[in-house]
Parts: structure tokens; sequence; C-alpha cells
């Protein structure tokens, strides 16, 4: 049986169910690149979200990034996001919700970015992730590898 | 089609597939406790394995503890794990992982643990986890909430 949706993640009830699509990404460091995704977010009744994410290369059909964690709801419109890289970059941010007439948009600041000691040098994430009927549109900015803060990735999902 | 094990993983390998038992629990500001607990490695081809767990309480049913994260090999008989809490704790954990006659040996010791805001104070974590054949044991210690790192978890499951 399902269990009822913790009052605490009400807000974020829309993620709620797996999405597709496609997304773009580009950094100075790197050629720009194409990828498919699917996104998933599940609940168990606790005042969080369980989040799993995967891409695939968009030519090459093969994995490319991943990342997994727990959004959190935690009162007054106020999130937490803690998220595992398989890069081995942990992510902690926080943030707000906003309800909208046919959504969400959370807006999302990395507040810790830790690493394993061969991991990739990333300083700072932000997202922001907006939901409007079945469509879910997210923006992330990143500052890596000596670079400044600036915009990483964009992508458009659909719910299904 | 299943991706081939990447070889940095390959001393992994016995971890893939889905697990299920029985653990406790014991820390000197709570009651002891019991749970059953799944756990799953799987793999995509690259040099980590995903891994998910999730635990019930014994006596009722409910959802306790869940984590989820990344196991990566980095060579030369070491593995770093990247692993989200939904309390708010982001673990990163750095060890070797012995192969043995029937399974492997895996001990990992936090070098961060991070906070979100809200999230309880735990400051160190430790990790052995053992496979034999078809079982799989592991020991947790933590140091949390102003105690002194010590023994917290211990558990038993099958493969399947």
């Amino acid at each position: 049986m399902e269990p009822e949706l913790h009052p605490d993640v009400a807000a974020l009830a829309c993620l709620l169910g797996t999405w597709s699509g496609e997304g773009t990404g580009h950094y100075p460091t790197i050629e720009p690149f194409g990828y498919r995704e699917e996104i998933s977010f599940g609940h168990v009744g606790k005042p969080f979200l369980a989040y799993r994410q995967g891409t695939v290369n968009r030519d090459t059909g093969l994995p490319a990034h991943a990342e997994t964690g727990y959004l959190r709801g935690v009162g007054d419109g106020r999130v937490e996001l803690v998220l595992a890289h398989p890069s081995g970059i942990a992510e902690l941010a926080e943030g707000s919700v906003t309800v909208t007439a046919d959504g969400l948009e959370l807006r999302l600041t990395s507040t810790s970015v830790t690493r394993t000691s061969t991991a990739k040098d990333v300083s700072s994430v932000a997202r922001t992730i907006t939901v409007a009927g079945d469509v879910l549109r997210y923006d992330l900015a990143m500052g890596a590898v000596g670079q400044p803060h600036q915009s990483h990735l964009t992508a458009e999902l659909r719910r299904g």
C-alpha cells in the first residue's frame, strides 16, 4: 500500500514519478554535449523524497552522469538536498520551493561540496527546477576546476 | 545488454545484486532496536557501483533508515564511498578492499561528514563489510550527538 505523503513534502508532490527528456551541457574546459536523461522521485511517507537521476550521452548512448540522494522538506517552504555523485562528490544544498498554478519552482544553492581524494574539483552548484504541468525543466550552474560559478546544464523532461 | 564490469571495480564484483536480512542497533542516547534491511549494488560499466539501502523497523514494519550513493574503485585495492542520508547527512569515506577465498572484506572510514542546517550532529562513521559466499555482514561505528565514536549497527544479509 502506498503510504500517505508526509505534510512536510506536500509542496513537492508534483515531482513524484519518473521524468524523461533531453539536456545540453557546456563549460569552458570541455566540448559542448547533449544528453538523454531519466529522473525519478519517490517517497516512503517520511519528510523527504528519494531522488535518482541518470543520463546517457546523446551521441554514443553510453552512461554519462548520475546522481542520487534526498530532497528534504523542512518547513516554511524551505528544502534541503543531500546528493551523492559517482564522481566522488557529495553536495548539500538548501533553498526554497514555491508552489505555482500548475507546478512548482525550486531554487537550491550548495552549502557544502565535499570531495573524495580522487574527485574532480567542484566548488559550487546552484539548481533551479520548475514543474509546469507535465514538463520539468532545470538549469544547473557550477563552479569547478578553477572556473567561476557559471551556467553548465539545461534540460527539459516530460512526465511518464 | 548488461555492460561489462569496469576493471577498477572487479574486486567488488561479489557485492553486485540484492541482499536482504536483519540487523540490530544500539547507541547510548537511544533504545536498542532491530531492523529488516534490503541492500542493492548495481553497475553501468563505469568504475563505480551504485548502492542503495533501506531498512524497516522490525517491530512496526515502518521505514526506518535509508541511504544511497556510490562505491568507487580507485585502484590499488582502494575504494571511496560517496553517500547521501535522508537525515541531511553526506558521508565521504575511503578505505581498502581485500578479496578473500569466497568474497571480500571492505574497510571504510569517513573522511568527511557534512550536514544540512537541520540535520542531526554526526561526526564520524566507520564501516566494515564482509562477503562470504552468499552472506554479507557489516558493522558500523559512529560518533554522533556529542558521543565518542563507537559501535552502532551490526547486520547479516543473504543474497537474493
